[in-house]
């Protein structure tokens, strides 16, 4: 049994909008990711995606239907398959981000500048 | 769409060891919980249980087949479904739990004294 800490693993990436992942249970994948500046617009159509706040503070936008939220440290937001958004930070962020499977890439709104 | 902090929500708990809820997402159920001292040794055959520790210090102690794993802030574990564990917390510890349904009663090992 390994135990595994949220903020070495954050340390450990070096790239913004690339999940990294902690462990999977119940059909659920746990993963940290830091980003800066904006995710393009996406839906996941198999899942729902939880954002918890580590560190600094996200925007996640949404289209007419629902209002923007602005997550702060501690935060979490539930975002529902099927839901478009996009995420915006103007300062760097650190989040938990529990979903099926790992979501940061071009189908998930991962922005070209991102890559390495 | 409706955010909720963990920190203030772990403030509105008098009980310990009483999990309350934060949302639901891919059929997990995400909680958090404040703790002293044992819980009982149990076992939940139906999930697997994600612990992450949001502050202070507890240890997850296990049988014969696994180590006892001391997890402090920021540290995550997954205890397999069916493995037999028993948390216990010298000082106050906060946690985020992560699993199908609540688990903080008399068949998860909720001690009898922090009932209130």
């Amino acid at each position: 049994m390994k135990k595994i800490n949220l903020y070495k693993t954050l340390d450990s990436i070096d790239e913004y909008w690339s999940q990294k992942v902690l462990g999977k249970a119940n059909g659920s994948m746990f993963k940290v990711a830091k980003g800066i500046g904006e995710i393009n617009w996406h839906k996941h159509e198999d899942q729902d995606e939880v954002f918890i706040v580590l560190k600094g503070a996200i925007t996640i936008r949404f289209k007419e239907d629902y209002d923007d939220v602005l997550l702060e440290k501690g935060d979490m937001l539930v975002v529902p398959k099927g839901v478009e958004h996009s995420p915006v930070a103007d300062q760097d962020v650190e989040l938990l981000v529990v979903g099926k499977n790992i979501t940061s890439n071009k189908q998930g709104g991962k922005p070209d500048w991102s890559y390495q």
